[in-house]
């Protein structure tokens, strides 16, 4: 009951926050977006600090080597996120842009205006750095934030929290408008889920399990996406060499991602000659392959895949092979298998190029280029907050439009209906 | 666990069909719906013959006379829903189009294209040529549906739904993308939204009631508004003229929908020459007026509102009435008792008018306009689907591109990620 009542104030304080967020000039939201990346690079010991007593607590969890790292905050980090923040003031504001205007026969003039959300929630795992990329992006689009990270990272988290919000104090803003559930009380997640009187939307960042647990349990909308079992079909008509620099950068350039190649997909027109080449060029990287049955009738020493590992987000360098009879049997193994993420064709001919474009039901389809491009740097949206698999609201990368809704607004002269 | 499996089934079908209907030409979706107009009028004695055991059974269950006019189809009534059904092959198809495209400095070019959905399941009441409507302005937005009607007209409904599976399947196009939950057990509509795996959005379409528990039982995105609540300030920079033909127009004209006005809110600075006036008028359409104790001191024998009458959506011929502060109070007053549907301003003072557009967090914001025109086909949508006061998704009257997501799309020529 104390937990919910906690839960329920700062719910309730972000709401009321998010009123003066929504109305807040652009000018004033950049001065404490600035201010906010200036102090935190001020205050970078404090951080620092804080940081430490996570790292002991996580050393005596015995965490990996991978989380600690990712859990870890030093002067060059602390630096990089301060520059995050100062990037968001610079981007430009959506709230109040106009996306369309138009007339009607009898004079009403309907324009449709982008506006914030309210109240966002963030629910994400360790590493610490999310606190600060995730607030000023929904304080740029006029929202207010409720965060709740992950106990691993907690002192970092309240730390980088502590800062923010008192820029926002400084600038005339509510501090509210950045609220945090600092209880590691598993029970806190589930009762923020709750809130729906309250937030507005929910973005879970993390793995697959947490995403999973926040869609089942939320009463308030939530974008996201699984997981990113992500594509590379080589089409007969590929170009060998764009090919092969496809399928080596989708999957080894950063096989941690989600938007990283889970499957190969090769044409058995073009299979003889290229199964050998691409095979040689990922084992050569350190790739373990696990082939189908006509995979390993062409290069020897190949693991046999199960039918399992179609459906695998590996997260590493290991990577799903399957020869298919031609685009059709692509396309229907994406469907299939696919998690509607980001998928790829490598091919020359313009037809079978949009043939895929338009059937493949990803939020990103890509023709010749790899499938790491899904990211809102990449895509020009100057951030990210995270990635859509859903076709409600916001699909691919999301950053400040996708934060935003949009309201009708109507320039009258005594019109009345007929 | 017959009904769940019924259920279950007519959701995976829609879910198959749904595939193949997103990647259907405008062209044979078009033949379809002309086919469906053609036949539904042709077939209007059918229809007609299953309404009447609808109508026979509502006079035996002593439902009211304005349910069972709301349940009456007749050759005219049925002529009218061809029609429109006619008049969505007309509207552009919104899938494939393609929102905007750019250029990245590395040469790819990535495009925003609008795609089908999915599956679309419609939970409505008693008006039996939603079924049509509905399910014509599904299909030409690419996407399968699932409808589930009231009790009450279930026999029209199934007499229509016949008819339009039957002219997708002479088009060659699956029948199963309009499916209907024929079953009247009460437990249909929650298993129904249960089948997050199949459905994609639900759209609900009734009061309120039927509104909140579909909200609380889905496990699948509701767009929806729970009631309009719609105000009119008069400020004191009115023209009286305009101000007195907005109020009659927005409570009278049809008292019982959603964006009629249920409360008037007059500026103090006007209240004495504007109330007397207004309110002269209103009775005389045989309005009953529930006032604040400022109007009451203005105009004799008028009844005492009660806090409550503040949130009510009375769908009838009852207003509220406040005399408020100036713009701000008007404001406030909307913040706290609206339902962020439809709200207008009456004032020729420029900077106010904007002020209050900007400020009113409501779907639709009006200045010198009444708020009957939240509706699509009075903002040039040619169809309306629902009206949304969500800030997900989409917001105000919903037509065929609210019923459409979007994909990106990238042209490549080998760009790999650095």
């Amino acid at each position: 009951m104390r937990l919910k009542n906690e839960i329920e104030k700062i719910s309730k304080e972000a709401k009321e926050a998010s009123k003066v967020l929504a109305k807040s000039s652009t000018e004033i939201k950049n001065k404490a977006l600035l201010s906010m990346s200036k102090e935190l690079k001020q205050k970078s010991s404090t951080i620092i600090r804080e940081n430490k007593k996570d790292l002991a607590h996580a050393r005596k969890l015995k965490l990996s080597k991978a989380m600690i790292d990712r859990l870890t905050l030093d002067k060059e980090r602390i630096k990089e996120m301060a520059d995050s923040v100062k990037a968001v003031a610079s981007l430009e504001d959506p709230c109040g842009a106009i996306d369309k205007m138009w007339k009607r026969p009898n004079g009403l003039v309907i324009g449709k205006m982008r506006v914030a959300i309210g109240v966002i929630g963030i629910i994400y795992e360790s590493r610490p750095n999310v606190t600060a990329d995730c607030a000023s992006l929904c304080i740029k689009s006029g929202n207010a934030v409720i965060l709740k990270g992950g106990s691993e990272s907690i002192n970092s988290n309240i730390a980088i929290y502590k800062i923010l919000r008192n820029c926002l104090k400084n600038q005339g803003l509510p501090k509210e408008a950045i609220g945090m559930v600092a209880s590691t009380d598993r029970k806190s997640v589930s009762c923020l889920l709750k809130m729906d009187e309250y937030l507005d939307l929910i973005i879970p960042r993390g793995g697959e399990g947490l995403i999973r647990m926040v869609a089942k349990e939320s009463r308030i909308p939530v974008i996201k996406h699984y997981k990113g079992v992500c594509h590379v079909y080589v089409d007969r008509e590929a170009d060998i060499k764009k090919a092969l620099n496809i399928c080596i950068n989708a999957k080894v350039q950063r096989p941690g991602v989600c938007n990283a190649m889970e499957t190969l997909l090769v044409d058995k027109k073009i299979a003889k000659e290229f199964m050998p080449l691409v095979i040689g060029k990922l084992k050569a990287q350190g790739v373990e392959i696990r082939g189908c049955k006509a995979t390993r009738a062409l290069v020897k020493g190949i693991k046999l895949a199960k039918e399992s590992d179609w459906y695998e987000e590996f997260l590493d360098l290991i990577l799903a092979v399957r020869v298919v009879d031609g685009i059709d049997e692509a396309i229907a193994h994406i469907a299939e298998y696919g998690s509607n993420h980001s998928d790829t064709i490598v091919t020359e001919d313009f037809q079978r190029a949009l043939k895929f474009l338009k059937e493949v039901d990803s939020s990103c389809v890509y023709s010749n280029a790899s499938t790491r491009f899904t990211d809102g740097f990449q895509f020009g949206f100057g951030a990210e907050i995270g990635i859509s698999t859903d076709k409600i609201h916001a699909r691919g990368p999301m950053a400040l439009e996708e934060l935003t809704s949009y309201k009708y607004i109507v320039f009258g002269d005594g019109q009345i209906r007929k």
